[in-house]
């Protein structure tokens, strides 16, 4: 079963023309990979891919890239876009923890973050957090104007909250219960239709400033 | 009965030595009135006064200055006050829409703001909130050097983040849900211990910049 599966998605990742193997084609390379002067908006994390593939349909005028470090993950994401027919997304298989090298400064506009990994159990764990202050550094550094976050972890969302006033973010549009609050346009991920009845989904937007 | 409650409040008023009511005694003068180089906390709203005196307590080492606008309410938390042998509390009958002049800059090193009015029903009430940008700029000319701040209105606690993010404000030790938290030393309001059944409570410190 499990080589099955593997064999599957070694083709898709070799195959799929939305995933970006070739460190080449886009290593530093993204504004030229799309070519038509669209703004790019980045995922990290993307898992299956649902929320990157109806944010793409609602949005043609963006270009997405969707980054995932579990390539069978991803190879699935891929295939899903093509299924439903995603707008512009180009996925590729990256872990944050090398440092999102493959962007260039000022390439992005907007990054979303949704339910990552909390790093809850361990106090000492709370530095491998996406939203820690050495990644929000990262994406100053990059240039990149605003964040949306979302995560149903309080813990996580609690310590971002205090990271982004430690650093040069201001924080707006929170919301400590999203899926009671006026905010129609949710596009809700896999992990989110699934948690969201254990507790209130946490989520903020953040500008760089 | 509402006379007798007036008549009863109105002698408390008078006669308790806790209560400042001769302006020309603290008006500007808190340090002096108490005259013996502690650090002084405010409380905006003590309500009737549970918070307040049993921190009193628990901080012989501080001075604390209680406000509430209902003067009502006021005797009833200074005659608590006295009945359970509280610390050093100064009672002033004030408004803090008539700008805290009573207060002189540096004079305050603490703030505590609990379950203040949430004025959450119109959109057009969110100035009137004691953490809004407004009020935070009064803190911030006060020299008042970190609020503690806890509410059990969601809405209160989201465009509290954003307000505090705006200005000059660091925020630390969040809490989206203090009961459950790791805060043993948690002193329960009047209203938290009634309301904290119907959802969580929200705590923050923050610290000007």
């Amino acid at each position: 079963m499990r080589t099955r599966k593997k064999k599957w998605s070694a083709g898709e990742l070799e195959n799929n023309p939305r995933i970006l193997r070739n460190e080449s084609e886009y290593f530093g390379r993204l504004t030229e990979y799309f070519n038509d002067g669209k703004p790019i908006h980045l995922e990290i994390g993307c898992g299956k891919g649902r929320f990157i593939i109806e944010t793409s349909r609602r949005e043609p005028d963006i270009n997405f890239v969707a980054v995932e470090r579990d390539e069978t993950i991803l190879a699935t994401a891929a295939r899903r876009a093509e299924e439903k027919a995603a707008g512009s997304i180009a996925f590729v298989v990256a872990d944050v923890n090398d440092g999102l090298e493959f962007i260039k400064s000022g390439e992005i506009s907007r990054l979303y973050i949704n339910f990552c990994d909390p790093w809850s159990r361990k106090k000492k764990w709370a530095k491998r957090r996406l939203t820690y202050d050495t990644f929000l550094e990262l994406y100053e550094k990059l240039k990149i104007p605003e964040i949306f976050f979302k995560t149903d972890n309080r813990v996580l969302f609690e310590s971002s909250l205090e990271s982004f006033s430690r650093k040069n973010w201001l924080v707006k549009n929170i919301s400590l219960d999203l899926h009671a609050s006026n905010f129609p346009e949710n596009i809700m991920t896999e992990y989110e239709e699934k948690f969201s009845a254990h507790g209130p989904i946490y989520r903020l937007e953040a500008e760089l400033r």
